[in-house]
């Protein structure tokens, strides 16, 4: 047996020591940050009052192609979680990262990762303060926690009203072309909305528009809304891979997810002046009802059924086909 | 196209809507949660003051093998994330987990894998604010966060000091038969120890003694430590699997891992009397050296070189040979 000095001693590559390690070199310190990657856990100052927090994994195969470029995924999986505090109303302060990498990662790999995910926390002025990684016999896979504060209160899916308008940040559909590695999380938004009386209700478009709403009004208690086919805002990647058939550009905006952008409720009437908000987010693309169900209301009057079947991620890493379509029924009134 | 309507929609099952609808049924309500699970994040009320946040995955056939009960998995998972606050001096109070499950794992598997996290959650006294679930393509990965506060000061790995003595909480080795999947975090013992003046640093024993003291002592800036053969205590399991050949049960006690005792370093003498530490855990089994290396001492006085080694998972779910082992070179004194 050889004998071995510490300081000699060379842990496997890529094992948890030299990722926390690599880590905590290539991250900002920052005031609030007490004790950062490196020890049992991370010891973080906090704010008096109220924490937000959330997780979520991104795995190969499922929430972006094997070929993906890495340092979008681990974007990605920072700006997932990010998207989930703005629909909150929440300020995001830290993060912790578990990463799972499969058997022979390379760490030219693992670098373009930690540089995805370094640049999303400091592009929301957040802070990574804790790192964990191993290997697994499976896909990669990043789980991300985010930690945050409530400047004012906390944007809920549950208050929409009957009578409500809906409106969304930004438009929809297409997100597989490239939006869904590249979005940036509404935070701006999401405060602002919190500081707006009007606003009843908000959440993350994650899973369609339809799904979304209607998790949204389940939430809610409520029974139904309409959408207006003209004033869904459509992602210019929907109208293009509508083109080559399957799916319209709308029913790609109602369905097919990964929009993260914010869904909300508001009473009807306008917003206050000001604030981060495009003209466009500030036009109703729907309204809740008491009717039951949810409908898309044609220019014409005509309302149609929609499915609610939402995006559900599938292992080729495509999506799906669109989950909302049109039925034939007509709407009660 | 058969119409639908949103309440007569049903998702995918394993799906997140029906996951975090489960644990929200699940899981009991306590009045520090203002939002739990079922928004797009969780709300709690804070501690004015320090928040300390660590993260953590198990994975099937790394951390645990392909036919460990569930229930255990769920325990791991929590537990294995409250040993790393234990070793901090701080008490958990809210976990957020994020499930990969493999494509048609059981409902019932499901179940008990639940059932195994609320069970860890609610020994520890802290609640489950969040939840998440996807399939991937891999094996089932439970990714947990846990969040808690300082009642004292942080426990830190970076504290030792030359002269101190070296203590752990319990015993050693063997893990593999079972103490991976069933062990308490010392949770009473890390607060107790971080009131007391005279401990300078604390470290979870995951990656097995040597390792770790290693770990310890560079971020403390300390050369060297020895640990008394005689002094070192070995669980009863690592004497068992030590029966079968192989490694013996002292290599087993000082590099298997998984062990989740605290280590720590203190100013020579005694601590405090009462708290929660056996009288066990009170003695020595070694000290920190200005002499560089790790070394084995036995009763004669002769110092052996201990390579620093560590616990790797491995792909099987069985345990690697012990990490350290003695090499044959004479302490320098």
């Amino acid at each position: 047996m050889t004998p071995q000095t510490p300081s000699g001693s060379k842990p496997t590559p890529g094992s948890e020591r030299d990722f926390t390690a690599a880590l905590a070199r290539f991250l900002p310190a920052r005031d609030d940050v007490v004790v950062g990657i490196g020890d049992d856990a991370a010891v973080v100052r906090n704010q008096k009052g109220r924490s937000v927090m959330c997780c979520d994994p991104v795995i190969a195969g499922v929430h972006f192609a094997a070929a993906a470029p890495l340092r979008l995924v681990g974007r990605k999986a920072i700006n997932r979680n990010l998207a989930d505090l703005a629909a909150m109303g929440a300020v995001p302060d830290h993060l912790l990262v578990s990463v799972v990498f499969p058997p022979g990662f390379p760490s030219r790999s693992q670098r373009q990762l930690f540089l995805g995910l370094r640049a999303a926390a400091a592009a929301a002025n957040c802070v990574i303060v804790g790192g964990d990684v191993a290997v697994g016999p499976g896909p990669l896979v990043v789980t991300t926690t985010a930690i945050g504060h409530l400047p004012g209160r906390a944007l809920l899916r549950s208050g929409a009203r009957v009578g409500d308008t809906l409106h969304v940040t930004g438009p929809l559909g297409g997100s597989i072309a490239g939006h869904h590695l590249r979005f940036s999380p509404p935070l701006a938004e999401g405060v602002w909305l919190a500081g707006q009386r009007r606003v009843h209700a908000a959440m993350d478009v994650s899973d369609g528009l339809v799904l979304d709403l209607h998790t949204l009004l389940q939430a809610s208690g409520c029974a139904g809304a309409e959408l207006d086919a003209g004033a869904v805002p459509i992602r210019a990647a929907a109208r293009r891979l509508a083109q080559s058939g399957g799916a319209t550009a709308l029913q790609r905006a109602l369905g097919d997810g990964e929009d993260h952008v914010l869904l909300w409720s508001q009473a009807a009437g306008e917003l206050a002046a000001g604030g981060p908000l495009t003209h466009r987010a500030r036009r109703p693309i729907g309204r809740v009802l008491d009717v039951a169900g949810l409908w898309l209301r044609h220019a014409d009057g005509r309302r149609e059924r929609l499915l609610v079947r939402g995006f559900e991620h599938d292992l080729t890493g495509a999506h799906r086909p669109p989950s909302a379509r049109s039925g034939r029924h007509r709407a009660p009134r």
